[in-house]
């Protein structure tokens, strides 16, 4: 298998966007990549789609043919659903394609519209990511899930409502310095804790935001990006993990530490061959706030049950942290476009790599690392990347 | 890029099956094809599983984790979605995991539950995969469009009236020698001449049925076949293609040749060292009958236009044919559970090259092909197959 880069990248400003299409939003992010990339569009022989749920949302489905129309593009596409980490999974399958020598230079794309839709369709929509039968019909939703999961780890490693609030004021921090978020403005302490209960102990800004919005990478071998020399730093993907667990609740052995996370992580850090004690900045999925706590801990940045004591030390700060974690706000305040989260995350981590991430600038951001989950961490994706040699 | 062989197959019955859930399908197909390889639950790495709008239908995303927690298995797991041609599409990433070498052996599937549904429901989740906005809104649902599609082949080439008859009465033979088919019964030129208009010139009998139903597959390299020696034939991918063209019928080059399958045919016939002349079998995508006829001759069976008067001179026959179309009764008559089309396609090829179709084997079939389209042919997806060396 040959070694595989990220040569362009481009997203949309992240938030409730009623005037732009679905088409409009993958228009915009897709042709911001394209220029970035510095390429022509012949060039691209096919696109990789995440699109979670336009079926329910939108009552559109076959998003990859419609994606390359939108971009005026006639190339083989497929779009790839794994709930919230479907970006993540249609960029591994753009790796793997590239990198095994099907192709030589491929569009990733992501694009999700939700913010038209009521709250209880997009609860609905949201929820058929959970075991619909066992979960969502019986009122389980993303919310109580996750709740349920702050509980026990309260029960197992103590309250980590301290922590949760951190993680929420610190997202909205990075937010503000990232022009593409959905809130940009810092919060405080008061704020998150007296803000309306959602489910027991999430308050709402425990919880991430319903988003519009679409992100692009190019992703071209390595020894390709050489000769495109577009200007930019060549980004290699150095690491890879796919990992997964059965869909319930009720059938995994433990919430409060992720077995998918951990294997997903654990083969990406062996391909890369680094710890993660290398990792200078890290997109971490954080649909909710101790969703973020408990990530930290399965990607191995903390030990289990520490993470809350770590993070309110500010371990995981833009500046002062030993890992930079969210430096994009994340899906608590940058946004969460469901198809395109995944895209987004590594939109933020090229942008560090890169060194052209302004204000929220990590400083010698040398590893960066991309963490997607899908449902309670049925599926899991874990991307590590580097400057190429 | 290694070479990769099919070696176990199962699929369900095909039909109105009200009693059965989405995991009873799946746990029915998906443990046949794993108890046909002759292997153990442990030695498959990863799961890619087609599904075409589980989401609109059961309320239900997420489908690659709920589809491994029906199969007892803790595998990574991913939905990948092309429309009708979605389990195809599910199988061309499974084929390039196991070619890069990326994983050893690993399960395909697909699965559609539909006839829960009411007919206005079952349309409109159909019609998402067309161009919803300049499509199925303004009342262009599928029949609508391949009644188009019909009459401007007549335009061009005369009239296939006669021919779509001849596809309607030969897959429903066909499908009558077929113990998983839905609809295993004989019908006369004057039954589907006669049949209640959808959408002129397509009457009831030129559409493909609304089923429930799943198909799996395992795949591995030929070289672990080989050492797994099941006692069962051998069958190598030889040729997979995959291609694609914009969404929206407005944005298509012509409607009565569908350049996704010409080029994705292309693709797979080079790959493959074959002609359109050496296939003995194939199944051809026949959501309609006249797509049956436009995709005999894009494959290159027949001459453009020639499509007609070649069926009509029987040599699309199981027995007497140039090349048996669709031996299995095809979307017509065995039945067209969306996600699953595409791996029940594959698993009819096997059983062919197998030898093991009985009453409707095709004499000497050697090498055979499948054939899925998604939409109004947006997507493509062809694969060709050999017993291996």
């Amino acid at each position: 298998m040959r070694s595989v880069s990220v040569i362009g990248i481009g997203e949309t400003k992240i938030g409730r966007l009623p005037d732009l299409s679905v088409q409009d939003l993958i228009s915009d992010a897709g042709e911001k990549a394209i220029s970035d990339a510095g390429i022509n569009k012949d060039d691209i022989q096919a696109l990789f789609f995440g699109n979670f749920n336009g079926q329910q949302l939108c009552g559109q489905g076959h998003m990859g043919p419609l994606a390359t129309e939108a971009l005026d593009l006639k190339i083989p596409a497929i779009r790839v659903e794994g709930a919230c980490a479907s970006g993540s999974l249609a960029f591994r399958q753009a790796l793997i394609s590239v990198a095994s020598g099907v192709y030589d230079l491929v569009l990733v794309g992501g694009v999700e519209k939700m913010t038209h839709r009521n709250t209880a369709d997009v609860t609905e929509a949201i929820a058929s990511a959970s075991d619909v039968v066992s979960e969502a019909e019986i009122g389980a939703t993303f919310p109580g899930i996750f709740a349920m999961i702050a509980n026990r780890y309260k029960e197992e490693y103590g309250d980590p409502r301290e922590a949760m609030t951190y993680v929420a004021m610190q997202n909205h921090e990075n937010a503000s310095l990232n022009p593409d978020a959905q809130m940009p403005k810092t919060i405080t302490k008061e704020k998150v804790e007296n803000s309306i209960m959602i489910a027991d102990p999430l308050n709402l800004f425990d919880c991430s935001l319903v988003s519009d919005g679409a992100a692009f990478v190019v992703l071209c071998s390595t020894e390709l990006a050489k000769k495109i020399n577009n200007g930019k730093k060549i980004i290699e993907v150095i690491g890879s993990g796919h990992a997964g667990q059965p869909l319930s609740i009720a059938a995994k052995d433990s919430i409060t530490e992720f077995a998918a996370t951990k294997d997903a992580a654990a083969d990406a850090y062996k391909q890369a061959g680094v710890t993660p004690a290398d990792i200078d900045i890290a997109e971490v999925h954080d649909c909710f706030t101790i969703t973020q706590i408990i990530n930290c801990e399965d990607l191995g940045f903390f030990p289990k049950g520490k993470g809350p004591e770590a993070i309110l030390a500010g371990k995981t700060a833009i500046k002062s942290g030993v890992v930079a974690v969210n430096s994009s706000g994340g899906l608590k305040a940058k946004g969460h476009p469901i198809g395109a989260t995944g895209i987004s995350q590594i939109y933020e981590v090229i942008t560090q790599l890169r060194g052209d991430a302004g204000e929220r600038q990590v400083p010698d951001a040398k590893i960066g690392l991309s963490h997607n989950i899908g449902g309670s961490a049925a599926t899991c994706v874990v991307n590590i990347f580097r400057e190429a040699k």
